[in-house]
């Protein structure tokens, strides 16, 4: 299948698994709030984005021969992960951006208080969606807690944390690097390795894979501050140049952006040569990668 | 075993279990924010408090004959899950609340950032303690479905959008119950559902605690009315009359305070008797039980 199609289609089907998920838990009860928080959070996760957390989990499924009904519902509930995140960071008491995708943001739409609520109600339906995957109950268990340890205090939370931390401060690259491995780098890893999960991988085909992973997320993190100062409003959907003007240690900060540009050409070329030894089943993880290097330069 | 002592045990077997996790998780990187993140996550989770949800989950859990060692994680869980909604709640675009237990509330101590992201990880801490279970995967599974669903829009988080749209608004009885049943009573129910599933509990057994937390939890909120305004700063720890003074509908306000307490009575008595036909096994939960309705009249 042509990679574009086989994109749309893997984003149709992590869409098809949320947008019935959040049918299936309709209010149960006559007060407008819950009802308002449930059009809140499709709002919050529904409405687009590349998807890029799902369609790695997606493509590493296939590099291992996993079922595409389970990968789907994988990818759903990392992008829940994902879009809470995005929920909670969008906020005034964190980053305070009114513009997300190129719509206003949840806050901005529904208030904080649902925002608050959207943030916590998406991360534990990445978890519920977990506990319906078609597979048996021990790798069940095993993806729960990948998704967990990337989520929480050793991964995204821990990296949001330095990074509300960082404001105003210097931070070298080996911090930089280490705060963007927890903050992004642990859900890209974790996208990887649950699509993985869902398949009988070898310790060889995790162990390239991690490496895979680490190296696409930090490449990955470099691009966005590329791009954070590179393009314009209309082009990225979200306001642009907001880590240096709320003076954030970024790495075109401090590599300049030329530097910058050709770092992350490195890592993705670290990236693609972490998955030579998978061979052609690693294809569209390939794909996916050159995909997302596509979007700089 | 006498009650307080069991009480203090089963604290302490949950004390242990929360702050072993958390040493176990220490921060990962050079930054401070991770670091602050972590003081903040045990300021918000090893702060004492009574406990109810965890000393539910082990009641149930000697009811069904589960494991000690199990029924203490299921409580460490439930509890990370209620000071995720405590911290979330009393942020300022919530509640507003500068205390709790006693203390300054947790974006009060670390600031609105920091407690956005302890709320976050503590809920995700909650289920990464689930995967650590000493139990068989498939019941592990249920377990995560059970919190997952008590948490999400479809619990906790639906019923605290339906509180945040329902003030200044006339609300029946019936609408606040069903509110309540969202907003604590789904959390209250999985503690006793939680602690069962952590032994082979018969679909009778679960029927009958399913009735018996029915009426606790709803219970429980009246009692938390009652307390709110009857009782004072220093007794409750925390700012007593919040909910008349956000003109929040309330029991004691569409009951009067009489009317509130006698319901909150006949609900515990509506309680003890669905826990009649599990018998002397039941001894704990009743116990708890006649220890909750102690705290109001």
């Amino acid at each position: 299948m042509e990679f574009t199609l086989w994109q749309a289609q893997s984003r149709d089907a992590v869409h098809d698994v949320l947008s019935r998920a959040l049918s299936e838990r309709r209010p149960v009860q006559a007060g407008r709030g819950d009802a308002i928080l449930h059009e809140a959070m499709a709002y919050g996760v529904l409405g687009g984005g590349k998807r890029v957390r799902a369609l790695l989990a997606i493509a590493a499924g296939e590099a291992v021969d996993a079922r595409p009904a389970s990968t789907a519902v994988v990818g759903a509930a990392l992008e829940c992960i994902h879009a809470f995140s995005l929920v909670h960071d969008d906020m005034p008491c964190m980053d305070d951006d009114a513009l997300r995708r190129g719509q206003p943001t949840v806050h901005v739409t529904f208030g904080q208080a649902q925002a608050l609520l959207v943030g916590d109600a998406l991360q534990t339906l990445g978890f519920e969606l977990l506990t319906s995957l078609p597979e048996p109950a021990e790798r069940v268990v095993t993806l729960v807690r990948l998704l967990a340890i990337a989520t929480g205090v050793q991964g995204m939370a821990g990296g949001q944390a330095v990074d509300v931390d960082a404001v105003g401060k210097a931070m070298g690259q080996d911090q930089l690097e280490s705060m963007h491995a927890l903050k992004t780098g642990a859900l890209i890893k974790a996208s990887v390795l649950m699509g993985a999960g869902c398949g009988p991988a070898s310790a060889a085909t995790l162990k390239a894979l991690e490496g895979f992973s680490e190296a696409l997320g930090l490449a990955f993190q470099v691009a966005d501050d590329v791009l954070d100062v590179a393009a314009d409003a209309q082009t990225l959907g979200k306001t642009p140049g907001k880590d240096a003007a709320a003076d954030k240690p970024n790495f075109v900060s401090l590599l300049g952006l030329a530097g910058a540009q050709g770092y992350a050409r490195d890592l993705h070329e670290q990236a693609l040569a972490a998955l030579r030894p998978l061979g052609p089943k690693a294809g569209r993880l390939e794909q996916v990668t050159r995909a997302l290097l596509a979007r700089t330069h």
